[in-house]
């Protein structure tokens, strides 16, 4: 591929120098360089084949950086990219590395903010209009937000605020139809009547929120797109310019299958087919099988997604089968967790699957709606670690410094499947506290101890008992606990302690206070961040007391994807550092 | 007062018996009944006044327990406790304390969820609805809003879910046109063409939602409510009955200052004066006083609330002299922290004031818009105490436990007005980090030692320089650390060591190396739940080292309207127990 124009564009000012049938050429060019990115390292698919044009028609409208972009959840904005600079990414293979998956101030003055949440696009487009006007300064604010992104809480505690300002504020609606999966929500009934008329029918959710409104059918079609910007740019008042476009559009079977094809792994673009095999056992896979044989002997049990179905293994056929035992409630975390509290008040088991970054979400909703009623929700977070970390917007080795200082919340850590079954099983039968539990990411292992069934009595589990030196290995480091254990008994000749706590929620007073007695270090892993984590409790609990305490996690930082292997050098989290650090203390 | 109709109504069965003029009779002796409890303890006063009649009409035509009822906030719920077995509590001054000011299904059958945030009823009703219909169960579920409320994401995300609903579900919106202070957003445009078109104007946000819709402009009218309950009774589908109702109706003070009278402390029925004073220098006074100044000096400043004022000294007069520099967002915290994000990035200096308690809703917020962007957001956190404690539904107690671990933030703990101020300064000086400042809680006291004006570097203050104790007493515990210091050098006849730390979000390892030099015992003292908090980050960096920590702070637990010098007494938060402490360790 030549990229005969796309070369040639170095920034915006580029853009609006083109005839219209180069802007046409342009936009096949950008979809090749996403077909060479795609194909070869993956990515997000869908969104960004199907925001081309619009992206062509802002630059070539509006000024960037003068005026503003907030693209929401900024992982459809490999378009804007290419037409700020940073097209080399796409389209010379040696540069892939060049750009994160999302917008990045530190890549470019072009991109406002590092995001990859959902629904945050009105509000802190909000601010950079709030600034600009308490500032004296010009220029157009425009925010880019999904059909999907606008059933998150704070996509509509955006759109109510700015439909009271009384500025320049410009809200690009681009409806594709689809969120990741399908929509879910009432306001969706409104868009589709909104599109069905033309924009033109009788209620009008954006109007209701005291927002002017106009509608634009072909969303990929540069020369109407470039005509809606221009009648809106410099309006003196917030407004919404609701978009029509194609979710993949380009690539028939990405037209298709939307949802498959929202994100993409490495494929073969003649066949559509991943260059590389996925399948085999995961925890995925392991909870779907789960759940569906207990919705099947028990109605009472509710699985609900914000969303992310896929996450958890969910496929189309899986939900389908699991009929009115699963809501996906759309991008809508907080309602998920309210919700699930409502059941279980009812006698219903929900069970709230999510990762962990997004569970950032529902700190108060977990402490109030749920935890200080005692309503046993289960919440099973993926992700909750350092290993397959992305970019620092997705990290979610916050986890245990979020949830497990809540009251009333028992946090648990399964090391292995059957572990992992077990604390499922316990947590949907009880009804008397919420329950989290931290999905294993270091790949499925087999149970090599006894696995409890009962989990209401805050217990650790000795798995080897040794002398002098004990080892509290917290979840999916308890594998790494295990390697140190064994590297020091090769080392010292004598035997180690190996604790799988289960808890990381709590401490085991009984058996602290009865380890101490023969043990002189007491060294914890976790797989998150070392403050508020797991082990600060356990150093807190014997600081008074006659022992050393080594505690191993994450620093306090923003990891932003760093490979797993080099974190945990940098944080001493090996057999041969613990060893060294326990040998000098 | 003799309450001839409401003595007699043991429960919503009694109220069913009663005849129009009767049922009118009791709204009257409701009243009564709320003018002696809040003439003499206080509490929230306009919702209460506002929804008697609504109320009536509820237990009327539904039947509580078996139809639900979800209250949102449950700060209007004292006429449902009066007809719901609780009238005693009202109207005997023996028997106030038998209930809380918000539901609790501890206290009554009547009674869903103990809540006391805003804008969760819808979210956690459709939960019940969920367990209702898997369960196979009958009955209406009912959620009933105000107007303030529904600009919160929990309520907009719960709105637009329920419009997919294929079910039973009623939702009362009680609009009495105000929130606490007054309504911002653009919904609320939509509320008054709705309030003056009788229901029947074009756009209705609620239809938007895909919700059904009827209209009942007498809110405060026993038969129109009736008749509105009927006709919605047992409906298979969501639907909203919008409801126009007079805030504080039947006080004439209440019904024009609305504001004032949201929440009432002890007060004269004649004249509407308090009958203390609450008069005198507090924080709120010199945060409101400070930032006027500021504002008038520099017009970057941009100081916003999400619906409470009042908190932080915020009145009308103020509020109108920071002009356009003033954002009140509503109730919509999310928004809030987002925006301030946006205001910093354009180079305003952005100040968002809340309690501790609803910073709850701001964690993804303040991590993700916020700090990953490194914007010099502030967040001013009142109430982040044991101190003046209420209900367990408000408490803000786990404000270090949530914030201190973020990457990034920088959470300060002023231990005095002089400090106070200094923070508040560096604070919205710098743009290298969003910074969290607690107020103090235990009065307001003068400086006794130097104040730093710098910030920048994490370091703690060396007040006085003793050997063997060491003292970290952080924010309003400073006081305690003295006392302490003072009893022990009595005891000890040996010098201690006291240190103010100001950041509780990090460790000053350099002081903290020198320390363990010369001192056997490091005491830690925080106003805040232990777990998660500041003294466990120093437990863990003291771990491997040949010296004692002792943590003070709160257990992990819902303290319920409990004294703080009860919960100090219980968590050894004294100047005896924490000498006893350290003499046995």
């Amino acid at each position: 591929m030549e990229y005969r124009i796309l070369k040639n564009v170095k920034g915006p000012a580029d853009v609006k120098k083109l005839s219209e049938s180069e802007l046409v050429e342009l936009a096949a060019e950008i979809r090749e360089a996403l077909f060479n990115r795609t194909t070869k390292i993956g990515g997000h698919f869908g969104p960004n084949f199907g925001i081309v044009e619009v992206t062509i028609a802002l630059h070539y409208v509006f000024e960037s950086p003068k005026d503003q972009f907030v693209f929401d959840v900024a992982h459809q904005t490999y378009p804007h990219k290419m037409l700020t600079g940073r097209a080399q990414a796409y389209i010379d293979d040696e540069h892939f590395r060049d750009v994160c998956g999302f917008t990045n101030p530190v890549e470019s003055e072009h991109d406002m903010f590092y995001i990859g949440h959902t629904s945050t696009s009105v509000s802190l487009a909000s601010g950079l209009a709030k600034g600009r006007d308490v500032l004296g300064k010009k220029g157009n604010v425009v925010a880019i937000i999904g059909d999907g992104s606008l059933s998150g809480g704070e996509a509509l505690e955006g759109l109510d605020f700015v439909g009271e300002m009384d500025t320049n504020f410009i809200i690009v609606v681009n409806d594709n139809e689809q969120s990741i999966a399908e929509n879910h929500g009432g306001l969706y009934k409104n868009l589709e009547e909104l599109r069905n008329s033309g924009g033109k029918c009788e209620n009008n959710l954006f109007r209701a929120m005291g927002l002017d409104y106009r509608y634009v059918e072909e969303g990929n079609n540069i020369a109407a797109l470039i005509e809606a910007f221009k009648e809106v740019k410099d309006i003196n008042h917030p407004t919404v310019v609701h978009i029509h476009t194609q979710k993949g559009k380009g690539y028939p079977l990405a037209e298709k299958y939307r949802e498959d094809w929202h994100y993409a792994m490495p494929f073969d673009r003649e066949t559509g087919k991943h260059l590389h095999d996925y399948s085999g056992e995961s925890y995925s896979s392991i909870f779907a099988e789960k759940m569906l044989d207990k919705i099947e002997k028990d109605k009472s049990v509710v699985v609900v997604t914000a969303a992310i179905p896929g996450v958890a293994g969910l496929s189309q056929e899986v939900r389908g089968k699991m009929g009115r035992n699963y809501v996906d409630v759309g991008i809508a975390e907080e309602q998920a967790v309210a919700m699930c509290s409502g059941i279980a008040k009812n006698g219903g088991k929900p069970l709230f699957v999510t990762t962990a970054t997004f569970a950032q979400r529902v700190y108060d909703q977990m402490t109030q709606d749920v935890s200080l009623n005692s309503n046993a929700v289960t919440m099973l977070l993926f992700s909750a670690s350092i290993y397959g970390m992305g970019d620092a917007t997705h990290i979610g080795i916050s986890a245990m410094s979020m949830f497990t200082n809540i009251p009333g919340v028992v946090f648990l850590s399964p090391t292995n499947k059957e572990e992992f079954g077990a604390m499922l099983d316990y947590s949907l039968e009880q009804n008397e506290h919420p329950t989290i539990i931290a999905v294993p990411n270091d790949g499925v292992n087999s149970a090599e101890y006894e696995v409890a069934r009962d989990y209401r009595k805050l217990t650790y589990q000795v798995c080897e008992k040794g002398e002098k030196i004990a080892i509290l290995a917290l979840g999916d480091f308890f594998a790494i606990g295990q390697k140190t254990a064994k590297y020091i008994e090769d080392k010292t000749s004598s035997k180690v302690t190996l604790i799988n706590p289960r808890f990381a929620s709590g401490v085991d007073k009984e058996l602290l206070d009865e380890l101490i007695k023969t043990h002189d270090v007491i060294v914890t892993l976790e797989d998150g961040i070392l403050e508020g984590g797991f082990g600060q409790k356990i150093a807190s609990y014997l600081g008074s007391k006659d022992v050393k305490v080594l505690n191993y996690g994450f620093e306090k930082k923003f990891y932003d994807a760093v490979p797993a292997p080099v974190v945990l050098e940098e944080c001493r989290i090996t057999p041969e550092k613990i060893f060294e650090d326990i040998s000098s203390c």
